[in-house]
């Protein structure tokens, strides 16, 4: 099968999305942004080795693609509009791609994000990027930088979770928190790495009371882990959160980007592709 | 060198850019887009052993590695605004990434494209995507699908480019055509193949008078090499062409996708990753 039956084929398995002007199949997709809209954009990749292993079901690597990048966008407090999609992957992998692109799609038209384009090329090893742009009412979208002192911390579930899990973008919640949120992230990278991050944009220091475990986890995990995937937001004190979400902390006066817990400083220890 | 530290450093290089709500270290960037303007997507990937070796300069790669999305965003008439970029390398490869984002960065500060984020791992080989985000008034965008029988066929230079050549993508030349080509394109895959992507989404054929070659090149690179970067687009007859562009040939009905030259139909032979 050549490029141009191969795009055929993935545009096929897109029939029937409206809200592109243009979708595959052009130099450019084109999106007609609508009024009063900020643009969220969020890339990220995932390889072969080190996000997954060759025997990792097909299915499941292209829906947790597009799972990472969609809970960048929860995190931001934005809805999902479009993605673009880049894979490389080595010859003769027809079959692979189907199968990849059938999970990713199944995502997609779950949280309604259209699939733009993208670009297919060879590679030795799968190499993935998934590229989504959200949108949120002007000037709310939720950033890392607003966390105040007194402010509350919270978390959207029990952290240390297992990486072969199914991601679930925690969307719903993210856009429940826009106009309430001082700050907001994604615990992509474990919570020591995630909170630290926060901490150091808004200038001011955390302390945690408690960290709440799935089942099986370790506290190691759940602070130097990488892959819960839940939100990790701050409120302002006296404020009510969302059902379901757990307090863990409060933000004080301190040494911008400083954790505290149980009596010592915590390292921020999560996951760095850099060290 | 950690991660939090590789960022900062990147950052650092984009310093004074102004355009973007949000730029480089939240999970999102934040683009306001403007009144009356589409936006134009495109992404595309460049990796180690398949569009460059190792041995090649790493500045020389960021530069490419933009170019080549910034020709899309040429050929379809838009202004750039912004790019995100992925990047996977070996470990211990901080000074060439430096060096790839020294290259990358000057070209995007001459196009005035904004450095909005990305995302930084780790591979064996290396593997980067570049994202362009660009602008064009609302319906304005060159499209393939508008080519009409009877219009010229042009292009904007001589063809058969050797790819260790330095790519200067079109933006001028696609902003004057809007308003003005039917349709447009950008030769990265050689002439046959180009060509008959537009003929194929215009319902049309067209007749090929003349190739012009750059020195050296042979009509079989002009014809099916991958490397020209130089734009593909059709104006009605008797519309004046840009100075510097030439015409190739003439938009006829016939079969869609078909190219005839010197009394044979061409086979659409561009550069193809899957066949």
């Amino acid at each position: 099968m050549n490029e141009l039956a191969l795009i055929d084929r993935i545009r096929r398995m897109t029939r029937g999305q409206r809200g592109l002007v243009l979708g595959i199949g052009d130099d450019c997709a084109i999106y007609r942004p609508r009024a009063n809209e900020d643009l969220l954009f969020t890339t990220d990749q995932t390889i072969e080795d080190v996000h997954f292993l060759s025997s990792h079901a097909p299915r499941a690597v292209g829906e947790r693609s597009l799972a990472r990048s969609l809970s960048d966008i929860a995190a931001m407090g934005g809805i999902p509009r479009f993605c673009l999609v880049t894979l490389a992957v080595p010859a003769n992998y027809e079959k692979w791609i189907d199968a990849f692109y059938r999970g990713l799609i199944g995502l997609a038209k779950r949280t309604k994000t259209l699939l733009a384009g993208g670009d297919l090329a060879h590679s030795k090893k799968i190499h993935c990027d998934v590229i989504v742009c959200g949108s949120v009412q002007r000037g709310k979208a939720l950033r890392r930088d607003g966390a105040r002192p007194g402010d509350r911390v919270y978390v959207s579930g029990a952290l240390g979770k297992s990486w072969t899990r199914r991601i679930v973008p925690r969307l719903a919640l993210g856009q429940k928190l826009v106009g309430r949120a001082t700050s907001c992230i994604d615990l992509s990278d474990g919570l020591s790495l995630d909170l630290h991050r926060v901490c150091l944009a808004s200038h001011v220091a955390a302390d945690l009371d408690r960290i709440p475990l799935t089942r099986g986890a370790t506290i190691e995990r759940a602070l130097n882990g990488g892959e819960d995937y839940e939100l990790l937001f701050t409120l302002p004190r006296g404020k009510t959160a969302p059902r379901g979400t757990l307090q863990i902390g409060t933000i004080v006066v301190g040494a911008p980007g400083e954790i505290r817990f149980e009596g010592r400083t915590l390292q921020p220890l999560g996951y760095d592709h850099f060290r």
